[in-house]
């Protein structure tokens, strides 16, 4: 099957497609607490150390440690208790040889202190007198002033996104603006005669308009602003003067073919016509999604896409997710999570080949069971009944059932 | 130890907040390519069935099946191309005994025609003459009307959360409108004398306010609506008067405590005025987060997080996250996925006490490595440099180096 050795899996693909991308879109300055998951545009450092004073970790007395050296429950330290240190507010005493104070979790360490005795290590042995039964080491229950951050130090790096943990830590440093990739605008473009709106009553032969929603909601989802530009007719002009509008007002464009051969001929030469260097692979090694185009005109990625909604969903996640990635300028270093599932049947498939199969998880016997969901393409609730996709990678020729495969949530 | 056997672990505490919740938020109808990562509030079915009408799933010749049988490369069958069928409607023509009609992927296959020969088992033999080289059964190459969903199947269950893959699905059956569950409105409380709003210029003893955004984001993040209600002195009177006002104004209240003993009794106290049955759990055998409060008052979840904000978002997605979900009515036989690694070093832990340990992701020799990441408690960016948890589960006594470990991504 020469045909097959030529066209190219999905990795190597996706690499030429990557390397051609040269248009990135710019910053955006946001408030903080509105940035969840947005992409940092540039590494953040601290404006100031954290915590900015030492604090104590615990509920007890601060102390000056060597007072404490050698004690015991039996030879307890008897230590002059001074005061309380007060929260949110610098203590007004300060600690000399002998002598306690209270402090709370959280409190700032009095001057002339340097650890914190636990509560459950002392008994009150009068008024003023503390009895220190557990002995401390210097810096024992407390938090260094710089000790999670020092002034000037990268605390989030470029092309990560932030989480509620980052949130946070942007917060507790006072940054309340900051710096994120702007969310990159991806045109879709639906093609077919066959295809009419959603809202329309279909007409025998008709079916309504699937990819043009399900790849926004994908766009979406992986972080871009999707804009529909509606269904065009499978002709030339049309879809070139749609897809060059789409190209000129955003940052990625994605087609979605019609069904048959010749108007995904169509959809390529529309591309070429967008400029340089146009498509760069017409036809991936992959099942679904082999009539895939990729291309990259003016800089900007042009994904042509199957016209069958599964053959689009499947083949966006491989090559229009990653393309966004780029854009993004993410830092692909944290692993794509998945669940371990035992394949409950026989696989075969084509050396070469990588296939992405839908499957439906159950749990058996605490064990995660991937049963794969066979379909004619083009069923689109094939992938809705799905939990999630495996794939086949190109160089094996199958998997067998009883198999640990990786399951991809969708 | 008898103190950490009266805590109950996470399981269990949780199982028990759950079942006491009884307030649940209303359905809203929206539209339905809006509703991305909504939860379904009734099961939804088709309207008519799909594909509505008989679809060829190739490009070739429309054909009676019978007229083929016995045909091959050497002894072709003959038949007679009538015409072609046009996309996106119906057929103009019947086919008889003997005849052909061309059709593309996607095309409604014509009256009397009940297989679909793909072209290229096909030669021109003359202008309007088709030679078939391989015979097709009745229904190859075709999807049968009703073959995807059939007209009042239900085909998306209640409590499940709305996919690029449903978003296709419920367009391809022109249903624009779903009813969802609304977003429940979390309130979120901080209290403690040493917070300061992230905007202030930080005195000695004073901090930043974390957990009010930190936890937004992850509320946000899980599904629901944060609405802040700020920082609260350690007064019962303060906190009891804010926490009343948001439960009568939210679906859920969460409280971070002050960093003290002293001040976490206080939360405890002004949660159980709120109502009945009150606190359920005060104390649960984890770490970090063993001063985690677990509450439902006048039906709605009211959960006391310690101050600590690293223990407030670890908490925050053992409990909160849950109780969202509970509300939300989602369906959860979805696992959570995860990203198997191998654990760098012995990680001791307490029989009966489950730990969170924050870990380091990296790649050696083609497999995560999960390097713990230690800190005292407290400091905020000893998550946000983590990549994910791992759980020591109550029954070990720990994990050891080499050890295969499942790391939840933050």
């Amino acid at each position: 099957m020469p045909e097959f050795l030529e066209l190219l899996p999905p990795p190597q693909a996706r690499q030429i497609l990557l390397q051609h991308i040269k248009h990135k879109p710019q910053g955006e300055f946001l408030a903080t607490h509105t940035a969840l998951g947005r992409i940092t545009a540039a590494p953040i450092h601290a404006p100031h150390p954290l915590p900015s004073f030492p604090r104590s970790t615990v509920d007890g007395f601060a102390v000056r440690a060597r007072d404490t050296f050698g004690c015991s429950d039996t030879l307890p330290a008897y230590l002059n208790l001074i005061g309380e240190v007060p929260m949110g507010s610098e203590a007004r005493l300060e600690l000399h040889t002998g002598q306690c104070a209270l402090i709370h979790t959280g409190g700032m360490l009095p001057p002339g202190s340097d650890a914190v005795v636990m509560l459950e290590h002392t008994q009150q042995a009068a008024d003023v007198e503390i009895e220190v039964l557990r002995a401390v080491a210097v810096g024992e229950n407390v938090l260094r002033a710089g000790e999670d951050v020092q002034q000037g130090q990268e605390i989030i790096p470029v092309g990560v996104p932030l989480r509620p943990e980052e949130i946070g830590g942007l917060m507790a440093l006072g940054i309340l603006e900051v710096h994120v990739v702007r969310r990159p605008r991806v045109g879709i473009i639906s093609s077919g005669d066959e295809v009419v709106p959603p809202e329309a009553t279909i007409q025998p032969g008709q079916v309504r308009d699937i990819n043009s929603y399900s790849l926004s909601a994908l766009v979406e989802q992986a972080g871009g602003v999707a804009q529909r530009y509606g269904i065009i007719p499978d002709r030339l002009e049309a879809i070139q003067e749609t897809a060059s509008r789409a190209l000129s007002e955003c940052d990625m464009v994605v087609i979605t073919a019609g069904s048959s051969a010749s108007t995904r001929d169509l959809t390529s030469e529309a591309i070429n016509r967008l400029g340089t260097p146009g498509v760069l692979v017409h036809g991936v090694n992959v099942r679904p999604g082999r009539p895939t185009i990729l291309a990259v005109c003016q800089g900007k990625a042009v994904i042509g896409l199957p016209g069958n909604p599964v053959s689009a969903l499947v083949i966006a996640r491989l090559f229009v997710v990653p393309a966004l990635h780029c854009l993004l300028g993410m830092q692909t270093n944290r692993p794509a999570p998945f669940v371990p599932a035992r394949l409950s049947i026989n696989l075969p498939s084509q050396a070469g080949r990588e296939d992405w199969i839908p499957v439906k998880l159950s749990k058996v016997a605490g064990q995660y069971v991937a049963e794969p969901i066979f379909s004619k393409s083009n069923l689109i609730f094939s992938l809705a009944r799905a939990d999630g996709l495996i794939a086949i990678s190109a160089d094996a020729t199958g998997l067998s059932a009883g198999e640990m495969v990786e399951v991809y949530l969708l």
